[in-house]
């Protein structure tokens, strides 16, 4: 069987001049780099800002299980089943953080025959999204030392600096650290920490950011810490907020490649999906919109915090609405939530199959609270059995809903056709999308309408500290923003062991910070590991390139 | 008066497709960054590796004042005026520093009318070469860390690493700093540092490897520290030369811009001056000596850093050899040199200028220890007078040598045709090109030539750790490289206010340390700054980008 990259790299591609002007985008709109990624012109917005969207299409999944779903596959390989079926068709992802390609993860541009290429370029520098941004995060970080040091006119309290420096790297040592030692000339000595890029507010800004000026602004409202009276300082108090901008003036315009069958794809920032919304930028997916007539976009991590928090945050901010969720489920993932062992994932299990369903259903459920209409695509692995696969068809159509067998991991776009018509039907269908709360409502408000409409909790309990720092933001005024979960992907609820479709359970709420860039408030249940770490034998011992340029031991 | 960036965004660039044609380097060598920058593919050696080299000029500068002296300037001036002459000629220079560019520096691309362009964009991100070289960097240090937390199988010691991380940022705070904390997740404590990116040992080893295998080559001889023996283990020993390779595979290639005047302009590397060699890549000037009849390039500092290591170290390892080679000076800077205040160099005064022109004396000396012809070009203010002009010319025929007075800051490449005709004659001449040591000579035995040859000491003292430091070299057999000193650019002695021509002085070697991968010892004169800080009110204050994306602030 051939890997994700030997496929890549076979791929014939055609030049990106080609890909753009196919969907629409001028050659003037175009900036290359190189003869198969480009950057597209924030010019074209002049040009398109009149004209009608398309149709979006959110693929989100049932909550991951170690048996896999493989919903960046299924979005890339939905967008190549709409192309086939005569339909002007694009896809808007994330775009993949550096640092993990040298650990374990493979790729983050799909897989087999549904993935985006030239891959090992985007899983590498790309286009320099991330080096720009961190680039811009610790211009912001110099600016707070060295304006300590040289008098600190703002009065910045040294002990409740909350802004932390990047880098695009798995590397634990410098989770905490500590700065400015050496002597004067150096500086004040302080306690500060690393986190990976794409953890930065900064990401989360670009890709909630609907333009250049709404960028500027947005990065002077970021909090870097407090001042000796508990108020906030904010990078615009620091005047680097133009500097900042000017470091992002490329990295904010959307970037074009393709699927290797040629589908356009913008792919173009790529948050948390725990201390941020997970989704890739506004400007990637409104541009898609204005160019084609279906856009298929997904979000992070399983239905309950990507699909939520697409819905609450996204397309709040970006004013956009989705025409149709899929929601990527697989027989194997299922059984899991239903109790069966990895192990025992090879051998017919149709009662643990209905017990898991719970899990999926209930992610029905909370999509058609948003008002939106569902297709389920059902992922189809080698040992999946005929009745297995029925029953679960069975079982979607009890909740009114299709589910389409999806083989485009093994067949590129034909095997998503039948995922594609439904996905075009069901974009037909009447939507009445509406958001979960207002954002004017109190922190507690909102935090427990998710838990207990989405989640499925009876209830929601705090920490003192978050009791504290709800207060604060209350006091400060900065209580009026949606809400973005950082929970356990693996459940329903906040404990990762409670698969399937957990009751009666509560959540607790440890951390409440606010940022107030991006403009959401992250409510934490647990620990986030925000700096990863290599393992024994890091993918960086067998990743090599020879003479010829030719790469190998990446993925 | 206009700015720089007034005038560089005035600039009527042609497509840079247009310019890499001109020069002879056809579509599919050329990887676009937009439309005013590219990449030229390192596929084109096979195409022209048989073909013969053009002329090539090196310009450098006496001992620099904070009059200023304009070498960029002229570098890319005398560029312009060769190709008014009608000669085919191209330009060769290091890239910028993204850092410094938030503190106090101007751009680094030239002034006036003679600069490259675009401008900003060279001086931003440019092509990602800098971001580059630091995930790289940094790769390595992540890979030290985790090999020591993942059981040390090597036996580092962790109080004898050497392999510092790397930010291009201006940011004292992180010149000395404590990694590893927080406990067991996190790894061992351990002191360590950030230089900016461009004193990064990789840095210099692009600038120096001819190809892709041997910057693998010399990536993986990178000496990161000592074990518990206190033999050298590399970056090959930890097996992650290859991902670096990878990280680095476009920055390897040579960036292609412009000048105001359409000069085709390869910007490529950038490493410190001091501690390491200070000029552009090995690869971008070979590629312009296949390409055009003159490649103009400069080193870093004075003559006596920078040119000396452009022969000793970078001709040394390309196999190249200058034609000639340009010195820049100015009146006001050699009346600097003999005993004017700053204050006073608006008043004419000959016996101040024959005083200080002992310096831009012993310089045309040195180069002609190195058997290439010398043309002197004095970059005119709107102070100098007839009287010093003339006598400043008279001065340097005595010395065998033609003075031609330049104007391309005011005049771009008009101002240049007279020097353009001097280098073209001086070209011609009989060039007998020699290097100054053999780098099989002793560590003493080449830093006593340098010093009593080039600087003009009567000795040197060496630091009881740097000879503890040259027996360990000697011992470990990695004592065979060329000398990379490191010294202050002021004066030809290792006293910033020794500035003139000093006699009877002795130098003091403090430290000596090997760039294994790089391939050359550096030795110490004094402190070397390798991470700058930012001012009292940065640059990045006053830089700013509006919706229509004009720049302010910068330069």
């Amino acid at each position: 069987m051939k890997t994700d990259i030997q496929i890549a790299q076979e791929a014939k591609m055609k030049p990106i001049m080609d890909i753009a002007q196919d969907v629409g985008i001028s050659e003037e709109e175009v900036e290359l780099y190189g003869k198969y990624k480009a950057k597209v012109n924030l010019s074209i917005w002049d040009r398109l800002k009149d004209k009608a969207d398309g149709k979006l299409v959110l693929v989100t999944a049932i909550n991951p299980t170690p048996a896999g779903e493989g919903k960046s596959t299924t979005t890339v390989g939905l967008g190549q089943a709409l192309a086939r079926l005569g339909k002007r068709s694009a896809i808007a992802l994330r775009e993949p953080s550096l640092g993990p390609v040298f650990g374990i993860k493979g790729g983050a541009a799909g897989g087999g025959y549904a993935q985006v290429v030239p891959m090992e370029d985007i899983n590498l520098h790309f286009t320099g999204d991330m080096h720009a941004i961190t680039t811009a995060n610790n211009l912001l970080s110099a600016a707070i030392d060295n304006h300590i040091t040289q008098g600190n006119a703002l009065g910045i309290d040294m002990r409740q600096i909350v802004w932390k420096r990047v880098m695009d790297m798995n590397d634990r040592a410098l989770r905490e650290v500590v700065v400015g030692l050496g002597g004067k000339a150096n500086g004040f000595v302080r306690q500060d920490g690393f986190m990976i890029t794409v953890a930065s507010e900064i990401m989360a800004i670009l890709c909630l950011s609907t333009g250049m000026m709404d960028l500027k602004d947005r990065l002077s409202r970021i909090i870097i810490g407090y001042n000796y009276e508990n108020k906030p300082v904010t990078a615009g108090d620091l005047k680097v907020h133009g500097a900042m901008a000017l470091l992002l003036k490329d990295a904010i315009k959307p970037n074009l490649v393709q699927t290797l069958e040629n589908t356009p794809s913008f792919i173009h920032g790529g948050p948390f999906a725990n201390i941020a919304h997970g989704c890739n930028s506004i400007m990637a997916t409104k541009l898609g919109l204005k160019l084609v007539d279906y856009l298929i976009t997904e979000a992070g991590f399983g239905a309950d915090l990507g699909a939520e928090k697409f819905m609450d945050i996204k397309c709040r901010y970006a004013g956009i609405a989705p025409s149709a969720v899929v929601i990527v489920a697989t027989v194997r993932a299922l059984k899991m939530h239903g109790g069966v062992k990895k192990t025992d994932l090879g051998q017919e299990n149709v009662p643990a199959l209905e017990k898991g369903f719970e899990n999926l259903k209930k992610h029905i459920e909370n999509i058609n609270k948003f008002g939106v209409p569902v297709v389920v695509a059902m992922n189809k692995f080698i040992t999946d059995t005929e009745a297995e696969l029925a029953k679960l068809t069975d079982l979607c159509r009890i909740q009114g809903v299709e589910a389409s067998i999806c083989e485009v991991w093994e067949k590129g776009g034909e095997g998503g056709e039948d995922l594609a018509s439904k996905v075009v039907e069901a974009c037909e269908k009447e939507s009445n999308f509406k958001l979960l709360y207002d954002a004017n409502e109190s922190i507690k408000d909102k935090i427990g309408k998710i838990a207990k409409e989405i989640y499925g909790a009876k209830g929601v309990q705090y920490t003192g500290k978050a009791e504290k720092e709800i207060k604060l933001l209350e006091d400060l005024g900065l209580d009026k923003y949606p809400i973005c979960m950082a929970k356990t992907q693996y459940s329903l609820s906040d404990n990762p062991d409670l698969v399937g479709r957990p009751e009666g359970f509560e959540i607790t709420v440890k951390e409440v910070r606010v940022s107030a860039g991006a403009g959401f408030i992250v409510a934490l249940t647990g620990d986030i590991m925000v700096m990863p770490g290599l393992p024994k034998i890091p993918s960086a011992e067998k990743i090599d390139i020879d003479e010829k340029g030719v790469i190998t031991g990446l993925f």
